[in-house]
C-alpha cells in the first residue's frame, strides 16, 4: 500500500454517541436549548472528532503551504511568480494577513515550502519539504507526475501526524501560490462536470480580458490532459498543484489522527475536496472557514456538503479565513466547558 | 430641550475623508486590494467613527440591560418571569453565555438593572439604574409612561458618556428580559406597517399554539395603544420596554460620543432601530453583530440599512452575538495596524 492507502485505512467515522452526549451537556447550560446555534454544532463536533468530552484547543496551528505554478506563464494572474517567495519571507517575519489574524485567534502559523521556485536553503523558521520547483504548465501537459503528487500528499500527512504527537487540538489550512485559483477551478470543473466559465473568477483581481484568457487556458488544459473524474489523484496530478496536494494530505492526516481541521478558502477547499472524494468520512472532520468570493467555491462546498462558518467577502487565502473561524470554534468549545448549568446557577428551566 | 434632544444635537456625520484615508492605508498592505473584504470595512469605519487613524480597541465593554415585561402575563414566553432576575445573578457570577463569549473576545460585561421586578439592593457588581419594576402589560394599556421611557433612555446615554471618559474603544449591546421578543416584534410592526404574523417568531422556543397566542396578544396591544409610527418614542413607550429604551439610549450616546457600537440580536436591534429613526446619522456608528433566527430581525436590518457580520443561528441575546462580532471588528483594526506594507515587506505590487 502507498502512503495514501495507508492513511485512508486509518480514517474512522466519528462517534454518534459522543455527538449526542455533548449536545445533552449543552442542553443543561443556562440558555434555551439550541439557542447558541452553530457554536453548539462546533462544540459537539469537536467532542466527537477528538473523542474527548473536554477538548483541549489550547494548541492551534495553521499550515501555510507555498508552491508555484507553471500556468502562470499564460498570464492568468495579476502578480508575477516572484511574489510567492516574497510572501514566504513576509509570513516568516509575521507581517502578512494570516500572521495578524492567527495571532488574534491564538494560533501558530507554520510555513511550508512544498514547491516554490526559489532556493530557501538555510532559511530559518521555514519547514523545508520542497517536492519540486513548482508545477509544469497544465495548459501544455500534466502539472505533476503521480510521484510528485504522492510526495506532496505525504508532506501534509506527516505534518498531521506530528500535530497528533504534539497535542495540537485544532489545525487550519492555508496556501500561497501565485496563479493557484486556476488549478483550483480546473479541479472542480473536472470533478463536477460543470463548465469552466461557471467555476472561474478573478482571483487576485484580473480584468475582463484576463478572465476570458484564464477561462480559455483552463479549458485547454482540461481538454489536453483529460483528468479522470473518478480518480481524484489523477485530477490532482494533471491540473492541480503541490500546495493543493499537501493540503489534501493534511486533511487526510487530520482525519486519520482524529484532529478537527479548518479549511480556509477556494484553494484550500480544492485540497479538501480531493480528500473528501478519496474517503467519505473525511467530511466529518472538516470545518469550512468561510464563503469565498471566488464563484467556484460554492460548488465545491455543495459537493463536500459543508456550510461555511463566515461570510466576510474574503479572497486572500494564506489561512486568513481559517484563522478567524478557528477562533469561533474555540468559542464554541468554551461554551461547553465554561457555561454554568441550570442547577449550578439556580435558574428555573 | 430634554435629554434626547440634547443628545441628538451632539451626533455628527462620520468623516468621508477618514474613510478614504484608512482605505488607502489598507491598500498599501501586502494583499490584493479589498481582499480582506469586510475586515477592511470594519477597520475604515472604526477609523472614521473614532476619528483616530490608530484606533485603540483595548477596552471593549458589553452592556447587558435587564428588564421585566408585563406582557409575560399573557403566556407569550416559555420561561417564568423569575428567570430575568436569576439570569442577572448568573451574569454577575460569570456563568452565562455572554460572560464566556465576552471573555473569549477580551470584552468586559457590565450588567445594568434598568427594570427588573426584583429587589437587588446591596447587590455588588450590578449597575443599579432601576426605572421601574418592569413594564405594564401592553395588551391592556401602554407599556410605559413617557417619563419612564426618557429615564431609561438616559441610563444608556449616561453609560455611553462614561465610556467616553474611560477611553472605551468599542461598545456592545445586550439584554435580558423574559418575554422581550414580544415588544420587539410589536415595535417593528408599528414602525414598518408589516403584519404581526410576518414579524413574530418563537422566541426561546414556544410551540405552534403559543405562537398563535403571541401573535394575537401583540395584535391586540397594537390595536389598543395605536402607537404613532412617525414618533419613535411613542412606539417605544406604548409597546416597548425599559431595557430596549436603555439600548436605544446607549446607541444614541455612542453616536454622540464617536464610539462604534455593536448591536446584538433581535431585541437589541429594536433599540437600535428607535435610535436610527430618531437621527439618520446614527446608522453610521452601528455594527450589526449577527443575523438572528427571529424572523422579524431582517426587516429591522432592512430598515436600518445594515448587513449583519455573523450568521450563526443564534437566538439567545444577552450580548452573545455582539461579543463574537466585537472580536472580528478588533481583527479588522489589527489588519490596519499590524500588517506589513508592500515596501516594508519587499513584495512586488
Amino acid at each position: 500500500m502507498d502512503i495514501v492507502q495507508t492513511t485512508l485505512a486509518r480514517i474512522n467515522p466519528v462517534s454518534p454517541e459522543l455527538l449526542a452526549q455533548a449536545q445533552a451537556r449543552l442542553d443543561n447550560k443556562t440558555k434555551p436549548p439550541g439557542s447558541l446555534g452553530r457554536l453548539e454544532e462546533f462544540a459537539r463536533r469537536v467532542v466527537a472528532i477528538s473523542g474527548s468530552v473536554q477538548p483541549d484547543l489550547s494548541k492551534k496551528v495553521i499550515f501555510t503551504f507555498a508552491g508555484d505554478h507553471g500556468i502562470v506563464e499564460e498570464g492568468v494572474s495579476l502578480y508575477p511568480k516572484e511574489v510567492t517567495a516574497q510572501m514566504v519571507f513576509n509570513f516568516l517575519r509575521g507581517g502578512a494577513g494570516v500572521n495578524v489574524l492567527a495571532r488574534h485567534s491564538g494560533a501558530e502559523v507554520r510555513v511550508v515550502d512544498v514547491g516554490v521556485d526559489h532556493d530557501f536553503e538555510g532559511c530559518a523558521g521555514l519547514i523545508h519539504r520542497k517536492v519540486a520547483r513548482g508545477t509544469q504548465n497544465f495548459a501544455t501537459g500534466p502539472a505533476m507526475t503521480r510521484e510528485e503528487t504522492l510526495a506532496a500528499l505525504k508532506v501534509g500527512i506527516d505534518l498531521a501526524d506530528q500535530c497528533k504527537s504534539e497535542g495540537v487540538g485544532l489545525v487550519g489550512t492555508g496556501e500561497m501560490g501565485i496563479a493557484n485559483t486556476s488549478p483550483s477551478s480546473a479541479m472542480i470543473a473536472a470533478i463536477s462536470g460543470l463548465t469552466v466559465r461557471e467555476l472561474t473568477h478573478r482571483g487576485t483581481g484580473i480584468n475582463d480580458a484576463a478572465l476570458e484568457n484564464k477561462i480559455r487556458v483552463i479549458e485547454q488544459g482540461l481538454a489536453l490532459n483529460r483528468p479522470d473524474p473518478a480518480d481524484p489523484l489523477d485530477v490532482l496530478t494533471k491540473v492541480g498543484g503541490l500546495e493543493i496536494a499537501a493540503i489534501a494530505g493534511l486533511v487526510l492526516g487530520c482525519a486519520a489522527n482524529s484532529i478537527p481541521v479548518v479549511i480556509d478558502g477556494f484553494i484550500s477547499t480544492a485540497g479538501a475536496l480531493i480528500a473528501s472524494e478519496l474517503h467519505p468520512n473525511v467530511r466529518d472532520y472538516i470545518f469550512v472557514a468561510h464563503q469565498s468570493v471566488e464563484i467556484g467555491h460554492r460548488f465545491m462546498l455543495e459537493r463536500i456538503g459543508a456550510r461555511p462558518i463566515l461570510d466576510l467577502d474574503f479572497r486572500l487565502g494564506e489561512g486568513t479565513g481559517a484563522a478567524l473561524a478557528m477562533g469561533l470554534i474555540d468559542a464554541g468549545v468554551k461554551v461547553l466547558k465554561e457555561m454554568a448549568t441550570f442547577d449550578e446557577a439556580g435558574v428555573s428551566r
